[in-house]
């Protein structure tokens, strides 16, 4: 006798305003196509994070993992700017006053946001215009696709408080974005980096006015979620398993990857439609 | 008393006419070079891969290994196109039906294709004109270098069949070849990215036009042909073997590799051909 | 009872003049901002290196970790040219006739150079013009910014003298500065890069004109040394740590690092220096 798959399904979840509480430290809005649109929100201070919203963030996208309603999220800023970072005198301050436990709980905590960013299954379309900074700047290289625009300036500024460039991450993924030399530059001394040079060096996929960003980020985020959401789920995974692996280990890693999409309905359904000369509607199983 | 050396040197091999049967998937031509020209043959349908292909691609690079007379080799498609990647009707279709043991299988011969492009001492220049998709772009992504030309259009389309980015070791290949970035983009969004994108972002090497892209992936590959092949293939391991060391473990190896080839006798041939202001002969060994 | 910190300490060093004998084989000065120069100074020659200069700057390098009136580096080549690499006399003739364990003690040394180069804290700018060639290349490679000029030629050229490019950790750093395909033929081909290739490919952190080289160097250098030097100390460290971690342990070690570099009295410096609108005056502790 088989064991039946319970109607409700304790391995799956549903994100949405019914299943959770409204987040307070950022906007959320979620969309009949299964984008779901972050929005750091305090315009009026170029929308710093906050112990709170760093940790509402995290908490958000751990979430994520399991929350079947959402197939691509947009990461944006409101007004005219994406994140200034870690504010000066909410997080800066008191972090001058604390113990070595309080410090590492606070930079775990960050780093956390970062991890939680990469290991869920959906593709992350980071929408940044103007002020991209300090931590915003790490959210930004966080995401899986980065659109930004003429004005857009992102600035690795860690050294200018007097820090390390090793912050959530820095030093391993800014080097495989845009170059180990790019980084090292940006990192020693804390400069911006223009939205051309970004363009350029591979951290943006492209640039759009500031009217057309957010329309660009809604676009392309509904395009991946239209599409094979389990496959991308496992491209993500991948790209993220294979970051330190030997080439050999990879191809055999990438072997098991795809085999095991290749029995998703997503699979067949492509080819079907191919064979009858159709557009493939995908489903994500 | 020595153990001689015997005639017949057992770790050493013979490729070519008359030492291996003809390949019946592809077509191959020696050249006095030294150089191996594999042509995907099947024009009428862009050069498709089918089970057979890549089985024989996969022996052939095999052997190569233990191939003396073989010292560089160029990848190419007949036509107007490089390769189409897995043929829909051929692949794609007998795939939907498979058991998982069968699925993995063909997914371990696919990643087997690319270690051993990556395994064989030689270096493999890729002729890429027109369309270069699918499988088809993962083994131009195998090779060594890379020339294309204005009309090349590279596709890591797996996502358009429903399937992961993470094929053939792509989400490990892809990102170290044009950045993290870029890479992310076409993977997810299974785009095509044009030829002046390819050669601006580090994926071609150079771009040539259509009637010239053979006779100069001849050209370079005759070129390393004539070089020191024995320290050639030092390189080729190199670069696969430090993908994943630390630096400080990739600099002891690199210590061991080069005191190797420093008692090779093209070493000498070189030093002593600068000593009397001529142009050294290599003979790879 | 507490054990107080002597007067002496022994985790801490003095480097300059009156603490250690001037370098016989290459020019060393030291500014009072902190930059140290280090010139090789053969220019009739190129400034090719020998066994000795070698092992002078690999000494040299390695008191940098203990050096605490060394806050930067500056490294360049006297006249028109960076460095042309081994000379062919005074180094490859004798390494043709050396035994095998006397040519791994050579190319070990050559290793150690590179990571006695990545292992001390101080960031170092090469200012390369002209001629930069094998090991040349390589201490420019292992540099953590470059400026060059338009006349700069960048050759990994090992293979013209019948090596392997896997040399001082050529296959592990080349292809994370300028992506794994352009390292490839530059590591097979031993052509040289030009200038603008070397800017466009990440290579270069910037171009200038013969005249205006080293002082830009300076000015990056003399920056850097009044920046928050032991964090500095802390991005270089990580950056080399990270090389070949996973992303997660990236983040963790990151986490544990950055937190480090939050109890040092430059992080409180710039805190107060920001609420008091002012500029933060770093110390290096």
């Amino acid at each position: 006798m088989k064991h039946p798959i319970p109607d409700h399904n304790p391995m799956r979840g549903q994100y949405g305003p019914k299943a959770t509480p409204a987040p307070t430290h950022f906007a959320l809005s979620m969309g009949d196509d299964g984008v779901a649109t972050v929005t750091l929100n305090r315009p009026e201070r170029k929308n710093p994070l906050t112990f709170d919203s760093y940790a509402e963030l995290r908490d958000w996208f751990l979430t994520l993992q399991k929350a079947t309603d959402v197939r691509a999220v947009v990461l944006t800023g409101a007004g005219d700017n994406f994140c200034s970072g870690g504010d000066v005198h909410e997080i800066i301050g008191p972090l001058t006053k604390m113990t070595m436990p309080e410090l590492l709980a606070f930079t775990r905590m960050t780093g956390a946001l970062v991890s939680a960013m990469r290991a869920c299954p959906q593709p992350i379309v980071a929408a940044i215009d103007g002020v991209c900074a300090g931590a915003g700047a790490m959210m930004a290289l966080a995401s899986d696709l980065r659109l930004g625009t003429p004005q857009t300036n992102t600035a690795f500024l860690f050294t200018r408080v007097g820090l390390a460039g090793a912050d959530m991450g820095a030093c391993a993924l800014l080097p495989r974005m845009i170059g180990q030399g790019r980084a090292s530059e940006l990192l020693f001394t804390g400069r911006a980096m223009t939205a051309t040079e970004g363009h350029a060096w591979g951290f943006f996929n492209a640039l759009h006015d500031s009217a057309a960003l957010l329309p660009a980020a809604h676009k392309l985020a509904a395009q991946l979620a239209q599409g094979p959401t389990f496959a991308h789920g496992m491209t993500k995974t991948m790209l993220h398993q294979e970051w330190a692996m030997t080439l050999d280990q990879a191809i055999e890693a990438e072997a098991q990857a795809q085999a095991i999409c290749m029995q998703t309905q997503d699979f067949r359904r492509a080819y079907e439609a191919f064979a009858a000369r159709q557009r493939p509607v995908f489903e994500g199983d």
